[in-house]
């Protein structure tokens, strides 16, 4: 459910309400009942929040697993060390349910890096949450827009850290993990990987930064010896140019924006955010809390609902290769 | 004519001998003769080099001022100092025309600021020399592709020296050209303004940066209060995503990428380059000198015939309001 203060509880209930999504799986809400009941019933959506869980119009019910014990009052529309806790709970059961195969994969809603730094969980955002909680040290952020896919090696850094932060070896394993999980979620073998440059024009030879040639063009030679299909590093505004950008399966952006703003420039609604490295499954609509709009009624559930089905056709398509 | 050893001959004639590049204006070319007719011979072009300047099929002839004194052999594909000496005496003789009235405005092809360093110009672009040549301090680059217009804090900057860059008094700065030119140059009185963020999510409350608080809101507290519509700083990936950037008439971006993969997420044909503040109307393509593909005839022009176009059209507009 993600922070209860968040546009999370809407977009969840408004996407159970799709036929698409109910027929596409059976689903366990892990959040906050109360605040699941208060969002139906302030926005007049089509479900009843019982004791058995989330009743459906047409009699399916999804169960919820409550983990808002407290019942404490989460001030809506802002990050608080509520919301933050019942957020924290509701991704540590969602991995527990996961790790002990009671579900296929999981589904989170966006969550306050504040809210969750509030709580006590340090300054992470769910990818960090998840890689602690499976002790996985080897993972990366994708996001995808149809055929767009995009691993970033750094996260949620600041902009003046990011030329600090880069390393070969870690770009080395975003590499590698595009590589496998693009073959393992989206079946196709041997993509054809494309890395981004870290600053404008490449930098130009020098006159405008050397991380090109320092850090990044020596890990696409090293993963290239590898064996795997990669080429770079390109200019960012080239390789996530639309026409250039197609003719890759899967690229690595350096930093959070890099990739975003190529992602979201045609819109939100298809963008979906996958966790690689660990051993669950896990997708994420791509977008975030949205404080501004919650309990307005206004979120749309389109990337949630994109979520769901990227994660559903992930579990299937490892059942098959089984 | 830009950087001879780069797309610029190629797209420049590709563009005169569109009829409705041919038609729009009287035009000078500013560069080296010989290079033209090599490309003119190479790739097959319809157009004849002469003495008298470049005759088009229609019996059109536009002239040229030649600036290749020393009829050096300028190496194909790659910056080199030739090719930076004869960019660069192109820009300043297209800036003499101008201050002088001979000509109502330039259309500058790709440079290499590399081979501008070689040739002792330092380590500057187009608009910096043509803010030098104008004794212009207070100027700022715009990139257009059709109703997206999007002013730059700051420009050919490695990404890790951007955040130190960043000054309250810039941004004001590059709210007032954005306001004064969208109204000058396109005839939108009052504009919209929108400005980015530097950081992801807006450095999420100081957990990823604190630029958003120290040196941007400031500047667009202190330009609102100046009288402009300006509203932000807005995380850029929201800002730049196209339903959202649909609503404001100007965007001013911190850093190159942060715009430039915005503006190129669709492709490169439309976008044109203007620069804001000095006493000349230029404008340029959006992209560069392509080394990679130079001499091939694979270069389109269309992003020529796009700023040619909106040099025109622009002169138009300051010409009525007169």
């Amino acid at each position: 459910m993600g922070d209860p203060a968040g546009i999370g509880p809407e977009i969840l209930l408004k996407a159970l309400l799709k036929p698409s999504v109910e027929r596409s799986a059976r689903i366990i809400v892990v959040g906050s009942r109360s605040k699941l009941g208060t969002t139906a019933r302030r926005l007049g959506l089509a479900v009843r929040i019982t004791e058995a869980g989330i009743r459906l119009p047409g009699g399916r019910v999804f169960s919820i697993t409550d983990v808002d014990t407290t019942r404490s009052q989460v001030p809506l529309g802002r990050p608080s060390c509520q919301g933050g806790e019942i957020a924290g709970k509701a991704v540590e059961e969602a991995v527990r349910l996961a790790l002990s195969g009671e579900v296929d994969g999981i589904v989170t809603s966006p969550v306050s890096k504040e809210a969750l730094a509030l709580a006590g969980y340090g300054m992470v955002g769910h990818t960090e949450i998840l890689a602690r909680l499976t002790g996985t040290t080897d993972y990366a952020m994708m996001l995808t827009r149809r055929r767009l896919r995009i691993v970033f090696v750094t996260g949620h850094v600041a902009h003046r850290s990011v030329a600090r932060k880069l390393r070969s070896d870690r770009i080395v394993r975003c590499i590698k993990l595009a590589n496998r999980y693009i073959d393992l979620y989206f079946g196709i073998a041997k993509p054809h990987l494309g890395v981004a440059c870290l600053n404008p024009h490449c930098g130009e030879g020098g006159l405008m930064g050397d991380e090109e040639s320092r850090i990044i063009r020596p890990a696409v030679v090293a993963a290239r010896r590898g064996g795997i299909d990669v080429e770079g590093p390109f200019p960012a505004d080239y390789l996530l140019s639309d026409p250039v950008s197609a003719r890759f399966d899967g690229i690595i952006a350096m930093y959070h924006d890099q990739g975003m703003i190529a992602l979201r420039s045609e819109g939100f609604d298809d963008v979906v955010n996958i966790t690689l490295g660990i051993p669950i499954v896990r997708t994420s609509p791509g977008h975030g809390t949205a404080f501004e709009i919650a309990g307005s009624g206004e979120a749309s559930e389109a990337s949630m609902v994109s979520a769901i089905r990227q994660c559903v056709r992930i579990i299937k398509r490892l059942r098959d290769a089984r």
